[in-house]
């Protein structure tokens, strides 16, 4: 007996996980969407390929594909998730918003795998490892890039930011800011002209690996609730946290996707700021016109639920764990938890 | 006893991973590198955001965090590697290079992931989820974008590509040619003026994450010899596949790597090539001056080997398994797997 207990403990030493361990079947990624452009007729062009060597002649002519979106994927071997989980970056960022936080501490996607959920982590047309396409040849327009002072503010991680100078926080507000250069180098450029194009690509993920529930952020709002307009019965459930914008109830229907449930979360100090009570109020009504419709929609107020200081970048902030709960409670509610 | 026997059945069944399966501690990622870029007195912009929405008036000044590089990890809960792997990929191109291949089948991380190395694949400086900067002010010169004709040409899957015509292949070649557009989607612009920046960055990685071994492919030949001179105690074993540059040894004392073994690897009809016998010289002297100085390189020459038709992208080609498992049985003669 003894022989035997003994290979019983050293099997349960071996198999046991720690407790933020898991079972993973594969990581991967893919590109979904896009399409070839060709380029002809244009100059060629003479670039210096290392410093002091003479200049090469290079010809930018030629077949691309261009307007794809990156898609990486973390299956696990027995998720509990009914359904993946797909996350959905906002404007000037990637999909590493979701990932380690900038703090180095673990972000949304590490919580959602540890609760046993299979995710996809994106990054949208000309962002991150999608790529992006030359200009004004196949994007339109140019890019522009977003400083520092703009993110403290928009992000409300506080009133004013002086560059080289003070950086003046919300009191009680939640982000590390000790952490938030670290933030500055997730920023990527954008243009403003590729919304189509980045639906396209989305509405294309949704078809590839839906059913699904997506999390949705910022930018990202308006892309999650045109997809799930788009695909009603491929997402089971839609979560949008602090969306900048939604379709217009006056031009699109909203009973479509009353069978969707949707959440939308909302940080605190909004009313602080110059801008985003006008943000806010697209997603608003877009929400109350789903309700109206007879739709199932949830609103997460953080301070009203007496979760004070977040910010814009919530699922960065020091309490994103304690938010991400109330998501995943939320989820299990919908019944896409086994 | 039956009850004993039973119990201990179902442990197993429950702990027991499929083949591919494997335990995993965390999925994380971080950018590393990099400094704060003040440009001022830039005249402001007028953007369109939306299509047919008035212009806005944008601030191109202010602070930014440039020249970081991006990295993400894979550690498992019981690593068979005493040290983790990084995977550094080539010009033009991201830390996709190792993931999922293009025709959709597991690529090197996940064969290295299975192997049961901790595994960190990154987007150097200027690509992918690192971020590129403004230019000229920051970054100098432009972006090129490398078109099909010549990644199909270069990377050695054909000698000849028509625009919107025949793609000839090398007889035999091994890249999964009905994925090639698919490739295609992964490229990345690149600048020719930011190889110092980029090392920078990665002598940073290596000052973080190792003791390490070091996989490099094409461009980032240069960066990872680079890299192993910088700091010959942190790197444990330097893979060069396909490396398309070196240090020059009458420049650089190859002595300081002589404890640093090196293998290189060369994929297939590099002698049919009008330019690769050119990109291959320096990196074989460069082997030579390691050896001459009494330090241990192995060069991998595959068709000499018996194993034909590999191309440039020899990760991705469909043979991509049975040289991995040839690196990996290197890896291990080297004392570095338990």
């Amino acid at each position: 007996m003894r022989a035997i207990t003994l290979a019983i403990a050293s099997v349960f030493a071996a198999a046991a996980p720690a407790a933020a361990d898991y079972m993973v079947k594969e990581v991967g990624s893919f590109h979904v969407g896009g399409r070839t452009e060709t380029l002809s007729g244009l100059p060629t062009k003479e670039i210096v390929f290392s410093p002091g060597a003479p200049p090469i002649k290079v010809d930018p002519n030629g077949e691309f594909e261009v307007e794809q979106m990156y898609v990486q994927y973390v299956k696990l071997a027995q998720p509990k998730g009914r359904v993946p989980l797909l996350l959905w970056h906002g404007g000037g960022l990637s999909g590493v918003t979701w990932e380690t936080k900038p703090d180095g501490k673990p972000g949304w996607q590490q919580f959602f795998l540890n609760a046993g959920y299979d995710t996809y982590v994106s990054d949208a047309v000309e962002r991150g490892r999608a790529s992006w396409a030359r200009y004004p040849e196949i994007f339109k327009g140019e890019p522009f890039f977003r400083a520092k002072k703009e993110a403290w503010e928009l992000f409300r991680i506080g009133p004013a930011y002086e560059v080289g100078g003070k950086r003046e926080t919300f009191e009680g507000q939640q982000f590390p800011v000790e952490a938030f250069d670290q933030f500055g180098k997730q920023g990527i450029p954008r243009w403003a002209t590729n919304d189509a194009a980045t639906q396209k690509a989305y509405d294309a993920l949704v078809q590839k690996v839906c059913p699904c529930i997506i999390v949705v952020h910022s930018q990202g709002g308006n892309f999650g609730f045109t997809a799930a307009l788009n695909a009603p019965d491929k997402v089971k459930a839609l979560i949008a946290v602090e969306p900048s914008g939604a379709p217009d109830p006056e031009k699109v229907e909203a009973a479509k996707v009353k069978g969707v449930p949707h959440l939308i979360v909302w940080g605190d100090n909004i009313d602080k700021h110059a801008v985003w009570p006008r943000i806010a109020a697209n997603p608003i009504k877009w929400a109350q016109a789903i309700a109206s419709a007879g739709g199932k929609v949830d609103t997460f107020d953080l301070p009203k639920m007496g979760i004070k200081g977040n910010t814009h970048m919530l699922m960065m902030d020091k309490n994103s764990d304690d938010i991400a709960k109330l998501v995943n409670e939320w989820i299990g509610k919908q019944g896409l938890v086994n």
